[in-house]
């Protein structure tokens, strides 16, 4: 018999577990208040439904298990594959657009490092149904509402599009490894990769001069990032990628959130289903992501009516640690004290005044814990000195008195 | 390729998903402001850790599936067994009592029916290292205030206490089968079935009284039924269990819930860990309990040290049905209306102050959605009736005006 749980997952107690709560409920009410609607998949669904359009490395990493009628099932890896599933199958009769938003457990069989769980919360949103710069700007200026809503002062949001690589790639005509070698340099941000690349492939002049600019087009200055990606395009799709950036830019500055944005045209890691606007948010000190999201246009036809859609996934965990190192907090490794203690009296009628006073501190919202271990009056101080419980009240049998912790 | 999802499991959305977050909201608020602490539990863990004293048509409801490593993980059934084990193997060094909360997915391959989901929400507590008529009282109390807070009118606690029937049983001596013949007439409130087992089981006057009398010693007055039950105990257990219950009672009357509770000396299903009190929670027209527990003394030991420890656990989705019944409500066939929707005008740099309004407005708790489709005011006006949005804003380039939905 094991008494300890699986290597990956955690038992959260104590104020941990109260502010993971704290912090679904926060970033779950913002979603709401920008209109989007709480949609709550099932834990576990096929897993080939699960894995439609998920990358290589996420399908390596669902919990697949069978069902006793002998199908394959897994533990949801994300939400935006189930609710694609869902609007596909149940609500593509509705008027569009449809905005949902969630909070939950995601699964991912990974190898646990520092802020890596196998089981992790993720909070987000999907914006289903419209194609338009104004579409990607608003989920971008919900993640930045969402950070600050959930009291992070320093992130940056940094924003790619997908399309403008995708050009490139479509004009280089690589061979399979060649793109491997080009995406692994343009991933790692790696000049000596991205030298041995223009050293071993033959490329036309202007062509060449792209993949060189390509690691200088990010940064802060987003207009400026763009007119210079634009003197590097090589056809109509790479143009397009950019007139998408600069239309959702213009409407991150109607939103006022530009001085949170990054731009980044090297963003092209395998993402699965993304098929323009991409991000990731960014705390200082994190080594990864505390948010990501993007376009994925192709997702939902999977599963019935295609439909575009954007939407962001945030990891719960992250945002707490982010803030807690933003705010220089330490983990309390106390249980929290409930606001006041009360001792009730021996006799059961007189307690009943007691109990009814206690009930009314508790629906003005204080937290009172109430005796029951019959101890003396120093054995509960002694508790309550311990567990750092500040106000300790005894019942006299007609009213309270305050003790002296 | 299914597009479809298990059978058994649910997508919940619109007002069905939004209501089964905010019944969580208010439970484990209500469960806080008692000073109870939240804990989330792994949402799988060891199969043998989860199967400890569960009764044996829980194990085999279990959702077990192999790690990769070769060990038998499963889906948590419930929430008790999981919350011992960590008090057991971590916070036992902690002072008691400790108190606990949580909310959550358990999971169960049940056969589905009406109300019956393998995956389904459970809201709850637990309070650890009393063994008090106080702390029995207090987790009954507590549940009465939980429902009331999730605003049901109409309900009652059918309390009971298991070594009532635990000393009889002691008494009788019987055989495993006719053991099970009387739990059967007893669980079932069969009348032929126990005049069957008084027919083929010879038994003293004494203990064949008390066996006709079982049936008898259930309903709402609390001490009636107590001092009744009293005339016919055999043994110390039976007494102890009456005494128990009669001080339980006493601290009910204080709470001021003696009239939403009933007794029932016939509670005996097998019910796994438990060994002292146990209740149900019961509402008009459901067919099932909406919240269930009671005493468990041996569970935490079996993974460390002992304590003695008492819970409930709610059905969160049962709770909702039988609160949709007695208001008399119907599920809402629609997606639940944002309280306002914002038409910006073609110009980023007129739309700053309006979008700055906006995030005002949702700064306040209005939920407001803003047209990002670029369509027509005409297409916005249909959408906004089809969904029943009562207030549509355009914004000219300096004001708000309303738009006749």
């Amino acid at each position: 018999m094991q008494h300890s749980i699986p290597y990956g997952v955690a038992d959260y107690f104590w104020s941990e577990s109260l502010q993971r709560q704290q912090m679904m409920d926060v970033l779950l009410e913002t979603f709401r208040r920008w209109g989007y609607g709480d949609v709550i998949p099932p834990t576990f669904e096929f897993a080939d439904s699960l894995s439609a359009q998920a990358s290589a490395g996420l399908r390596a990493e669902m919990y697949r298990f069978l069902d006793r009628d002998g199908s394959t099932l897994a533990l949801r890896p994300e939400f935006t594959t189930p609710l694609a599933r869902l609007v596909a199958t149940r609500l593509h009769d509705w008027p569009m657009p449809q905005r949902f938003c969630y909070a939950g457990s995601v699964f991912r069989y990974v190898s646990p490092q520092a802020g890596r769980q196998r089981e992790f919360l993720q909070a987000g949103v999907e914006l289903i149904g419209a194609s338009t710069p104004e579409a990607d700007a608003e989920v971008l200026a919900l993640t930045v509402a969402a950070l600050r809503a959930a009291e992070l002062t320093d992130f940056r949001v940094v924003v790619g599009q997908i399309r403008y690589f995708g050009g490139l790639l479509a004009d280089l005509k690589l061979t399979p490894e060649q793109e491997d070698a080009l995406r692994e340099a343009i991933d790692r941000k790696s000049e000596p990769a991205l030298a041995s690349f223009l050293r071993d492939v033959p490329l036309r002049t202007q062509q060449r001069r792209t993949v060189e600019e390509l690691p200088n087009l990010n940064g802060s200055s987003l207009s400026q990032i763009i007119d210079q990606a634009d003197r590097y395009c090589l056809n109509y799709e790479m143009h397009a990628a950019l007139e998408n950036l600069r239309a959702v830019c213009d409407v991150l500055a109607a939103y006022g959130v530009t001085d949170a944005v990054d731009l980044d045209l090297t963003e092209i890691r395998n993402l699965g289903y993304y098929t323009g606007v991409t991000f990731e948010a960014l705390a200082p000190g994190m080594g990864f992501g505390i948010a990501s999201g993007g376009r994925y246009d192709d997702l939902i036809g999977h599963f019935g009516k295609g439909q575009p859609a954007v939407g962001v996934a945030m990891g719960v965990d992250r945002l707490l640690l982010a803030r807690q190192r933003q705010r220089g907090e330490q983990r309390s490794p106390h249980p929290p004290p409930p606001d006041c203690l009360v001792i009730t009296a021996g006799d059961a009628t007189s307690n009943a005044a007691a109990l009814a006073q206690v009930q009314r501190w508790r629906e003005d919202g204080q937290r009172v814990q109430v005796e029951v271990n019959g101890r003396s009056n120093e054995d509960v101080l002694a508790y309550a000195r311990k567990l750092g419980i500040a106000k300790v009240l005894r019942w006299t049998g007609r009213a309270f008195e305050e003790m002296e912790v």
